[in-house]
């Protein structure tokens, strides 16, 4: 049984998710404001720069209240102390008094990280963190990461053959799933800040990676280019997107003059090829929150090898395709032992009967 | 909801599974006698060359009452019409005159084949045939794949790291899988007639291919050795089973003397290696009626290219390992279209966190 705490919770984080897409880099928060058992009050924030869920609920509930005196507050994401865009909302909720505040986790951003919760008691007001933490913390993996380890969120996304095969040895690899699989990358596409991928694989598949399959706004698209010798003529410099590219490349490299409008961000050379940790912390400076990569096997093998991604989902089409490239090929490891450790942590099976598998990375989580 | 038809068939199902692992080549039945409501006999196969189920259930029934006359008699698999080891069941039920009996599928054994449910109704005994034919068919699958395709059934068994790979460059594959995966294997093979490895598996890994860790009966080994060129020293050709042992060998090849002991089958030399068929055809002539495969590599995608086979598991780690051996990479293909198609057939989760995979082959099915 679920405690009524939880229940206006899990309300919060339904209204919460509404906002997906639209708040990036801030979290997705939703607040429920509770009076004698009844809901009168609700709110969520719904787009980058606007109001706080807060500040959505309390005006809600003054249309049926005068104050918020003896009311409930639930939020799944601990108010803001700091002014920012739109004023403290720990600083608006003393001035209404509610009875308690509940909120489902503590938010990590330097400038509030539990100021809100001492402001709010400071004023009396009980404050119950913690109901639904992980859940909370979950919804906003991409902020929680963004904010605790200043760096996007990273997502590998393989898509292979039963027996474990991403391309033939003639580099094709279109297409290994079925379009159900292709439509759900789409739809995941839509959800993350942006999309990474190599230079063979922009060279090799001329990919669009948008989210057209989902009828969903598209992500950005970071397309690594070490020395600018990409051709001008790919789709990602010239489809409808163009200004939504942005070609990553070594600090080194000449102004190549092929897609001469597209933006770039330069990081440092290091070795064979660009950092995985310059690439993500210029991507952070950017303010992009979460990263979904989609190859190929020597960009998802130095992700892997650097320990820097959060989780890899898995497509799994059934089929047995034989010799051809595997995922992580540039990787090797000398013992079994040696092996990189991951969580099995969901799986579905979608409709044209392939198997997709969602791993947590371990060494973050140990 | 299910008919009284199938809650009695379910019951044989059930009676049936007591004889799995000792009445193979023989097929599992159950039988159970039902009157005026409830069941006054059951019975089942219990071992090669025993009483068959109808006998036994009706052995139980007549202690309970004179005769048959007005009973239901439940039995999952066509009753026999020839005489074999031991007498018709089909003119013993005639003999007892039940009322109907009921039947879950036809035995496609060619003296029988029809001709049981013929003598039934000739005699004027009413017949339902079909009742969970599904089921009844996939419980008995070693059978009708033994009888109907005069081969065993073939499960391929490949443990693979979330990336598809089975061994390192180097060879070493022991172990990727967890002890709770072993042990499902374990269990797997005392329910199979007899593994079967290749030549390089016998050498690399010197397995025992036994079902210690379940502690259940060993299957019969199949080790393939083309040329009798494997160390006499390996575990299988010394341990406790031994005499369950079989090397299967090229015609040509001369009698070895480093494991004199042991059985061997010989089989006619194909090109580069035994062929597939020929290996089934002389396993079937043994009377084994279900193979499970352990790799490596090479004689999985020989069964592949064979299509010889029914179905596969993949053990699944929760790892990566990068650079390594495919489960099927002799197999080339030049084009994704000619992929080998699979079905999803179940899958589960151990408590390893590993994920088990049944797809069975297409190519059969269609």
């Amino acid at each position: 049984m679920q405690s009524a705490d939880e229940k206006y919770m899990r309300m919060c984080l339904r209204l919460a998710v509404k906002g997906a897409g639209k708040v990036s880099p801030n979290p997705m928060v939703g607040c429920v404001i509770v009076k004698d058992g009844r809901v009168i009050g609700k709110g969520w924030h719904k787009r980058y720069g606007d109001a706080h869920a807060e500040v959505n609920a309390v005006a809600s509930a003054l249309k049926k209240v005068k104050d918020l005196r003896g009311c409930h507050l639930y939020v799944n994401l601990e108010p803001c102390a700091h002014k920012g865009k739109t004023g403290s909302c720990a600083r608006m909720l003393t001035d209404m008094k509610p009875a308690r505040v509940i909120i489902g986790c503590k938010d990590p951003y330097p400038p509030v990280n539990g100021r809100g919760i001492r402001i709010l008691r400071n004023a009396g007001i009980e404050v119950n963190a913690g109901v639904l933490e992980e859940e909370s913390r979950a919804l906003n993996k991409f902020f929680m990461t963004f904010v605790e380890k200043k760096r996007p969120y990273v997502t590998l996304k393989v898509a292979q053959s039963a027996d474990g095969i991403i391309a033939l040895g003639n580099g094709s690899s279109k297409y290994i799933t079925s379009e159900s699989a292709r439509y759900f990358v789409h739809k995941m596409r839509s959800e993350y800040d942006a999309v990474l991928i190599g230079r063979n694989t922009a060279l090799k598949d001329d990919p669009l990676l948008d989210a057209r399959l989902a009828g969903k706004r598209s992500p950005l698209r970071l397309v690594i280019d070490e020395d600018l010798t990409l051709p001008g003529k790919l789709r990602v410099f010239n489809d409808e997107n163009a200004d939504r590219t942005i070609v990553i490349t070594s600090g080194s490299a000449k102004r190549g003059k092929q897609y001469p409008d597209v933006r770039r961000i330069h990081v440092r050379k290091s070795g064979r090829g660009l950092k995985i940790e310059s690439i993500l912390n210029a991507a952070w400076q950017e303010g992009i929150s979460s990263i979904l990569v989609e190859g190929g096997a020597g960009l998802f093998s130095s992700f892997v090898a650097s320990q820097l991604f959060d989780d890899i989902y898995f497509m799994i089409a059934p089929r047995i395709i034989g010799r051809g490239l595997s995922a992580f090929e540039d990787l090797e490891i000398r013992r079994l032992d040696d092996a990189y450790r991951l969580a099995l942590d969901r799986h579905y099976i979608n409709e044209s009967n392939e198997l997709i598998v969602r791993y947590k990375n371990v060494y973050w989580n140990s």
